[in-house]
């Protein structure tokens, strides 16, 4: 039961076959059964296996090759236009253009996209979380045509390995489970905690290949720069308030 | 994977016996699999079983009556506290504290509640979302101790069912699913994906009980107000700057 979860892997490259149909429908069936607030399934999914638009996705991802390999991207949406439609027609007066709705949708979203991603996992499909979602959301827009009340939150690529990576290291349990309340890390718990993957090969590796002493600093100076995050933060909050989500 | 998924039902009614530890670990192990931007992990789970403390998350909660009856309540942080001190202690200056920033760890956070549900469900536990997370997120900070940097995100109930609803009706795959583009709803679209839900027996029901015309109306009236929603993110606004995520 619980295999899939324990065996996940980000799968980065695909075989070029797709899958039929009946994966695929199985895949957002499980999508659908997820929990969402009050039942209101305020999300959206878009299913793009045209090449032209992958390519244009391909741009919006950083191009990442994946995005051209796999067959099947799903793009998870926060999505009230739908349910705001439903309310105007019904005689009712929606008030979901607000931060609190935005992250509500975001939410349902995101648990159906895990749901999506098991299902497709334990249909011997791989699949890669796509954080670039958020970066690039107005262009994804641009490109799905989103419409008003929908935001991208983020995207699966879905199809057949054609690698079999490894499990990625994760921290001990303990580092990032509280029993009770949270407990504060003193420098000795962050040593502990860190102490696996400071020292792992690949994080030696990296620190050679970027001339830098510490692992952190390729996160703060290469991979997640705080001028990069504070650029896209401000472009993402621009587009949340376009798409109708008022701050 | 796939049976759990779609056997998925909220379980708000648990028993008095609690579960194993072993259990416990399986399912935040389960959580700890889950994908997460570039393995940063930015997030933790506080596992609460104490008599008091449940009692002051129920407060939190709505005073709803699983929070007392779960052995077990997951709270699941966007939390950058840990990520950031790590960097602090190894010569990185972290850039985490955005928009963006929060919304990567409340993926991060979102995507390991789900494989922890289904981790749960697997083990025929029951558990059930709790989105007053969100809504009372400076109470449930205070409860738990939360530090700067982070932030409740959503909470899962965790015990034995004592009850067996049946599955929750969802709109037809297609009103969710678009294949290619978005594809914008015409209102014939909104009346037929609606249809079922709008004469469902339950729905009767709730019209009746609320002196209501439309089921719409239940939720822009009775369930989710403008004035309360907006109320809510007014103040989850405020919370997320004081925890350090700036806006």
């Amino acid at each position: 039961m619980i295999e899939p979860i324990l065996n996940h892997r980000s799968i980065r490259k695909y075989k070029e076959q797709t899958f039929e149909r009946l994966l695929l429908t199985d895949i957002l069936t499980a999508a659908s059964r997820a929990s969402t607030t009050g039942n209101m399934q305020v999300y959206s999914i878009v299913v793009t296996t045209d090449k032209k638009l992958k390519e244009k996705l391909w741009e919006a991802h950083f191009r990442q090759n994946m995005v051209l390999q796999a067959p099947v991207i799903l793009t998870f949406c926060a999505d009230f236009n739908r349910f705001n439609k439903w309310c105007r027609q019904r005689k009712a007066e929606p008030g979901y253009d607000n931060f609190l709705s935005l992250l509500t949708a975001a939410i349902d979203a995101l648990l159906a996209a895990q749901n999506a991603a098991l299902a497709a996992e334990s249909h011997a499909l791989g699949i890669c979380y796509l954080g670039t979602t958020l970066y690039k959301a107005d262009m994804i827009i641009e490109i799905l045509d989103l419409h008003r009340g929908v935001i991208p939150v983020t995207t699966l690529t879905v199809g057949y390995p054609d690698e079999s990576p490894g499990l990625t290291d994760r921290l001990p349990l303990e580092a990032i489970v509280h029993y009770e309340k949270y407990k504060e890390y003193t420098p000795e718990d962050i040593d502990e905690i860190y102490a696996e993957k400071d020292n792992a090969a690949l994080t030696l590796k990296l620190l050679k290949e970027n001339n830098l002493e510490t692992l952190a600093q390729v996160f703060t100076q290469k991979r997640y720069t705080k001028k990069d995050n504070e650029a896209i933060s401000r472009k993402l909050l621009e587009v949340i308030r376009k798409q109708g989500f008022g701050m």
